[in-house]
């Protein structure tokens, strides 16, 4: 049994604590949360437990044992603090995506866990993690090819909040939807440079305050610059009751197209495809921790220390089944 | 520069020269083949050694390195008997691919292997290989998770070779198509349990022999235990030079769709594509056999030894990337 701690009580704690359930091999024994009293409330039926000292206090109470902490906090703000801290007492595994800041984020957590005799997995979920490596599988098996990343249909956090925060809009859902021309496009061989514009739209389903000034609230948001203004972006006005009603869920997804050509005069095209539809997107990430959990723990148990992204880790590691289980089940 | 030898002459031999030409940082060094005079004639503008002796002599000739070796021979009668003598030698990698036989193979080219400080890396390519892993990733990240497997369109030897053996059969191409309404049911989310018949059929392009009768050919073809007789066959005659301009190509491909639930009363579905579509198999799979190259020397070079599959190896070692190149790549 695999003994997961959690840091931070968001949605993808939730997502874990869901996908928890369906796995036999796996169980949450601590949260660490700065609302102790809520997350104690929301999750009184599971027998978790919940320290009341802030999240500096490490010590666990007799009984509890923990073989990996997985960091459900933000990358911006929470994960940057609180991984070098967890990663000197526990096992981690985060979702850490700002994508610029990785090396050194990796340097840092591959010091401290080192030093601590801990393994830290770094960056995973699905992207950057699944796709990550789809890209990188592309590029090691086909030469020379092109790789093209789309993603959605699906909700979009931070353009979500960017557009929360003009002036007029009360609620803001934004969804990231990939042009399917684009996408037929390269799975029909072609290898086009695509302009930011010609991969993605954005559509964003807004509640206006009382008598707030529609036609100024989509200006605002069409041309604001690194969120939206690159794109053709759709807002639509709707009521709270509608964007309750149908706008509360988490879907996305997306895909990942590596197209290269091989043999005489480049004759050959060759095109390779991963894709996910999510209906819930915390719920999946929460399940590809679990599986980096697992990871986590195997290497640690194989004598090995420091941080690892998703790239660093031999797949099997990641199978709730055993070596001699895994020729059987997935060499079919 | 990573030095490889091919061992066999076939066409994954030349699917892998067909890529090595792309790839700056692997070079073909010798082919071990039992028809030293025509491989020499068809590689004769490149500078490749080839021994006249049989596969037996592991000697090199002074100034020439051979990093891996690639098995390029036939699962049946080759790889068994050439693996275990090989790896004696050298690092290897091989597309092994008789599934049930693959844990006994494992366990006597790891013994091997082993024994000698060499790599091997067995059962590679895109199934088993590539596909594996995206089983093994559908079965870890979703949990109670449902998987399938369509193969093709696109040509099987094993099938073409037992058509042909059929009497009044002179030429024979078989295409394995998957149903595409199939396919489309687990896209929508279905789980549903198909039979051999409802997952694929089978399409055979047949040249008859003159004066032969179609009709019993037919017959022959679609009723043969094993390989048609569960599926919906259907048979075209065509002539020579059709079979000639139309059906000389070695396109294939295939899916492996994963699709699970979350949540509350399994609400939410999930689901996981990865697919390819190849318009030269032997071509693509020589991509993937020099990423395993990659991979073996550098398992070697970190001082391990013994059999690995495509699931024991950390996918960044199949990179022609370094670590800090992989990082700033494909975590974009």
């Amino acid at each position: 049994m695999l003994n997961i701690g959690i840091a931070g009580f968001g949605n993808v704690a939730r997502g874990i604590l869901a996908a928890v359930e369906k796995w036999p091999d796996v169980s949450v024994e601590m949260v660490w949360t700065r609302r102790p009293e809520q997350v104690e409330k929301e999750l009184k039926e599971q027998s978790i437990f919940i320290p009341t000292q802030d999240s500096k206090n490490f010590s666990l109470p007799k009984g509890i044992n923990i073989d990996v902490v997985i960091l459900c906090g933000g990358s911006k703000k929470d994960i940057p603090v609180q991984g070098p801290k967890f990663a000197e007492h526990f096992n981690t595994v985060d979702s850490f995506d700002t994508h610029k800041k990785i090396p050194p984020y990796f340097a840092k957590m591959d010091a401290i866990a080192k030093e601590n005799n801990n393994v830290s997995v770094i960056s995973a979920g699905w992207d950057p993690g699944i796709f990550s490596f789809m890209r990188l599988l592309g590029s090691a098996f086909l030469p020379q090819s092109r790789i093209y990343t789309f993603w959605g249909k699906g909700i979009s956090q931070g353009h979500s909040d960017a557009a929360r925060k003009v002036k007029g809009v009360k609620d803001a859902r934004q969804y990231t939807i990939p042009i399917e021309e684009a996408i037929q496009r390269v799975r029909n061989g072609e290898t086009p440079k695509f302009s930011t514009r010609e991969m993605h739209k954005r559509l964003v389903y807004v509640v206006p305050e009382n008598g707030a000034d529609e036609e100024k609230i989509r200006e605002a948001i069409v041309t604001m610059p690194d969120y939206f203004a690159e794109y053709d972006t759709k807002v639509i006005f709707i009521t709270e009751e509608q964007m309750k009603r149908e706008h509360t869920g988490f879907p996305h997804g997306g895909f990942v197209l590596t197209t290269g050509t091989t043999g005489k005069g480049d004759k050959n095209r060759q095109i390779f495809e991963y894709g996910c539809t999510l209906t819930n997107n915390p719920e999946f990430t929460g399940g590809v921790l679990i599986a980096c959990a697992r990871a986590a723990y195997r290497l640690n148990e194989e004598g090995k220390s420091g941080a690892f992204t998703m790239l660093d880790i031999p797949l099997g590691l990641y199978s709730q089944y055993s070596d001699k289980d895994i020729q059987r089940r997935f060499f079919m």
